[in-house]
């Protein structure tokens, strides 16, 4: 059964349209834009999976729900869980409201496929027990990322890494969905691997608020407002003012001077390509932007490639939208990227400082909520099907 | 003559203290920045030179003004010079009111030291007319940096390259400062090259509004109101939203895919290092903040340095502030290094996608007004005294 409803599209204040040199046309764009209320065909649907939401009431729960509709997913049963503390408010979805769940041990007990994104300490406790009842955990948390057996998977990438995870073939399992900034980062780079081989990578971010939740937008937003009616800023969920200002990420630091986030793109890229032969560094480092990355990426190559065919390939590669525009200056920024499933490339150039032609840089931006998280995982759910 | 004056800081809105552990002795400095009325003597002398600032009612213009009275600069005589459109307003300075003149051929006629911030053509007409009546003119545009026999000057690293520029020693010339970006990353590093020689550097920045001017700093400003509001936003300075968005720096490209801005770092660092050897690639990008600019840097040495010994040479080096707390999670944002003297350095670590100790990476942030173009400018005028 299919059924037409209508969605409203997240605040569009700071989404902007797929960047052109016109800015008539970026303007017409944000108008439609703005206008964005759209129809979309859900599938409930008595032959499709019964699915789960665990942590349906933050900002990827929330878009968990918006990708499902706006891919057409099937099911046939759809169930929101969260904390105790959310336990019975209600959540609309393809034109139905349902009540919150409390997340328990007998939430999956009926449950086909269910997407996490609860935080490590729920995925680490739930995720097994749900595995073991023959459900299929899509996990957008780190608990299990590096774990030997769990694929670690990016759709455009290494979907053959989870071939033998089919419903109704294998009962259950856990497939993670990697850091946001992993996907982001290597659905670009990667048609250039898969060409000629990376041998280096040096990537340094500008990561968006919402990798760090909905309360750190809100934060971001909030700070900004005080800051320009010249009120002193409250900090909650990071120690240090964001507001018009920018900081490296916050997450803990490991033994070689590197943080947390830093090192899941040097672990997780690794996993997911196969190989320990790529040597790969970051620097991490959080914006004043609502909700999509962007990466400064620099790429030592195992062999020449020249600019034009490093631009072809990305031309043709799945998940890529190239903005390349030298010479009316319009490349990617965080607000084309915003709402948007592509990863947005440009600034592909010969990197001068290496020789001929073995290095390349680029600049990507990416939706962190969408293809750095929840379109992530649908897109893993889908290849379950 | 000595005179106490009271000084009203910049707004502060924009300025956060030093970074430190605590939230509480942060906020301390914040308060006390933002109570900021402090004096300084100003050395108004009549053995001192006479000084000529060009483009007096920019950013620049006016932050000349300011670090001329912080840094105690002699003086015997200033005049005020802008164009036409400004000349008959009035500025305050050193306590006294100075009424703006159109800048014209004959304006250098009796000066000795001018500092220009008032674009490239201009400094291009009026730098080499100056500098044949016997002035000397400290440069903070692009034109003639590239200049063979014009010094390129950061105190910091290159002193020795104006030895022979002195007052009264020679009878004028141009000295161009570099480009804010330049600087800012060159303070930081060239301790480390003089130690064990850089190979190839590869930046990545973050760079303020103010860096396109007081109106780019307004236009950010508005833009964020109108973003907070829900209205359209206005686009005058660049053609795309800034509020909450980032972009490649609006310079314009060069034929190698590299803008202007970014090959700035590239042939500045040569001709200030006095060397071709070294390799150099930048990615130049422009985020919302307002006065102070951030650089990722990633260094591949001539020999090993291991980054304990890198911190201590940067401890002990000039125009530097080492904020590298990782315990704490602590290190330079812009807001930390907004209206001070000091390059911020933090994020001081071995590299891990380079071979043993020769590749080390660092967080570095400075003032774009003050270090970046004002500052700098005046350290250079008082080595000619």
């Amino acid at each position: 059964m299919t059924r037409s409803v209508s969605l409203i599209c997240a605040r569009t204040c700071y989404a902007s349209p797929v960047s052109q040199a016109s800015l008539s046309r970026r303007n017409a764009l944000i108008r439609r834009r703005n206008q964005c209320r759209f129809s979309v065909y859900a599938s409930k649907d008595s032959s499709g999976p019964k699915v789960a939401i665990a942590g349906v009431t933050g900002a990827v729960g929330q878009e968990f729900l918006r990708v499902l509709t706006e891919r057409n997913f099937p099911y046939s049963r759809m169930k929101m869980l969260a904390s105790a503390r959310s336990a019975g408010k209600e959540v609309e979805f393809d034109g139905e409201m349902y009540k919150i769940e409390e997340l328990k041990e007998d939430s999956f007990d009926d449950i086909d496929i269910a997407l996490f994104s609860a935080g490590g300490s729920i995925s680490k406790k739930f995720g097994p027990i749900a595995a073991k009842k023959g459900c299929f955990v899509v996990d957008n948390s780190s608990a299990f990322r590096l774990t030997e057996g769990v694929p670690l998977i990016i759709p455009e990438v290494n979907a053959l890494s989870m071939a033998e995870y089919k419903l109704g073939k294998m009962h259950g399992g856990i497939i993670s969905n990697p850091n946001c900034s992993t996907i982001i980062a290597l659905v670009a780079v990667t048609p250039i691997h898969r060409a000629v081989g990376i041998k280096r990578m040096v990537a340094s971010t500008y990561q968006a608020a919402s990798g760090a939740g909905a309360l750190a937008m809100a934060e971001l937003e909030q700070q900004t407002r005080d800051v320009l009616n010249g009120d002193p800023v409250t900090m909650k969920i990071f120690n240090l003012q964001y507001a018009f200002n920018l900081f490296s990420h916050n997450a803990p630091m490991t033994d070689n001077g590197y943080n947390e986030e830093e090192m899941k793109m040097v672990n997780e890229t690794k996993k997911i390509w196969s190989t320990e032969d790529v040597d790969i560094a970051a620097t991490c480092i959080r914006v004043p932007v609502m909700r999509a990355h962007a990466e400064s990426i620099n790429l030592t190559l195992c062999s020449d490639l020249d600019e034009k065919d490093a631009k072809e390939i990305l031309r043709s590669s799945a998940g890529i939208k190239i903005i390349d525009d030298r010479a009316n200056n319009c490349f990617p920024t965080p607000l084309d990227a915003s709402n948007r499933d592509e990863i947005y490339v440009g600034r592909i150039r010969q990197d001068i400082s290496q020789p001929g032609r073995t290095g390349l840089e680029l600049f990507v931006c990416g939706d962190q909520i969408k293809k750095g998280a929840a379109l992530n995982a649908v897109q893993i759910a889908e290849l379950l099907l």
